[in-house]
């Protein structure tokens, strides 16, 4: 199992593996044999940024039968998807910020992201697995009194968009059972949100085969795997973690 | 007026301004001061990319009152809008292609298309218009039959990203007044719409101005306007042209 991090340092970005503390730094390409510089780092004395510049945040709705179930949604029949911009990306550390457009509530969706590692483009179950490099924790942030307040046209993007709202990290690490992991949210000191990722309608190998049926993805791309129960909203000052063991925890504050 | 254009010439992408069908060639950063290198080239002795190499399509619904009129759509209190993913961009030239997994109506919808020049975030409707660097053609090619398939999710991401269907170009034009525009588009040899930009709900710089109280626009980034009447499905074999005066005609053919 490796952890990828990117970061900047003096304004320069870079990236490498994370040991503890430690960044053994790497150049290159992180999806193509990247080369180990025989530098290290200590974690503290860069900014962590998101692990990828992801070309595109695709994210579920309704992929999980328990959450499906409680709100007596039926389940679906195909990945039911929408995009979040890219100007939404934020990295761990960072503080998430209510728009200042709207005054409605803010919630937290616990979620694992996957991080795409070679193009796929109509790739079958098997193929799609081979070509996921790793999997990241994700705060899917949703202003959702957005969501449905127009009755013709559910803006699902709008949403989901906000400068900040779309947080991923800390790391990407690669060599993960998915099915075996359990996502968990802490808002404050609370547990909020645990659940396994075993519980998804369209696990990860699918979801990427069935998605790239549609849309060419790329490396860096990241698809957000939706949540399940437990979502809450969010206050000002509250702070917000994303724990998936192996992964580690995505933290960030709202203001 | 100034057309610019993106190309590649030998596998290498480049961009100038465009002279009838002399590319005179320039360097730098299309957005911020560009140089001229005093070279030309012929423009058919390279291949037209995509004007701009967009970090996002913002795409516009029901945005135009006259369409409104006829569906007995109310008009929209705030702009309504989805992303077209990156992988969806194509050039003019290029052919647009029927998904593999899909087998439904494939419609055009011509639109003009707003290029982002700065940096807007929370910008009023003047300092938009000063952000907005010029216009191109669009092609919001759509897969309408995924739209309402599922009751329960309007899929507006997925029916308008497959690869090839966010079509824009052949240039980005400055200088054009935009409410002076009108947007024509020709399946084979019919003219299918021809409406005035005037038409608009929310016009470009309103739009702008708007859109970037939510998410913050990039120099690239584009917006897709909205179409109005005379959308309609392609046949495999069909040309659809977009056309607007000062910005020139994007011309596809559907396979």
């Amino acid at each position: 199992m490796t952890q990828w991090i990117r970061f900047a340092e003096a304004g320069v970005t870079g990236f490498g593996t994370l040991d503890g503390e430690r960044i053994e730094v790497y150049e290159g390409d992180m999806f193509a044999s990247p080369r180990p510089t025989g530098r290290t780092l200590a974690l503290g004395s860069v900014v962590v940024l998101t692990p990828t510049a992801a070309g595109k945040m695709v994210a579920l709705w309704n992929n999980f039968r328990s959450l499906a179930a409680k709100l007596g949604n039926a389940l679906p029949i195909e990945p039911l998807y929408f995009i979040k911009g890219n100007n939404s990306y934020l990295a761990t550390g960072q503080t998430i910020r209510m728009p200042k457009s709207y005054g409605g509530k803010v919630v937290y969706e616990g979620e694992l992201g996957v991080v795409i590692g070679k193009t796929c483009r109509a790739v079958s179950e098997a193929e799609a697995l081979r070509n996921i490099f790793g999997y990241t924790c994700i705060n899917d942030v949703t202003a959702v009194d957005i969501l449905n307040r127009d009755v013709s046209f559910a803006q699902w993007t709008r949403a989901k968009s906000f400068d900040t709202f779309g947080v991923f990290g800390p790391v990407v690490a690669t060599g993960l059972d998915p099915m075996q992991l359990v996502v968990r949210t802490i808002l404050g000191d609370q547990e909020r949100q645990n659940y396994p990722v075993s519980d998804m309608v369209f696990p990860p190998a699918k979801l990427v085969s069935l998605i790239s049926q549609d849309m060419t993805l790329d490396p860096g791309d990241v698809i957000a795997c939706g949540t399940s129960i437990g979502v809450g909203s969010m206050k000002p000052g509250s702070t917000v973690a994303v724990s998936i063991d192996g992964i580690g925890t995505l933290v960030n504050r709202f203001e």
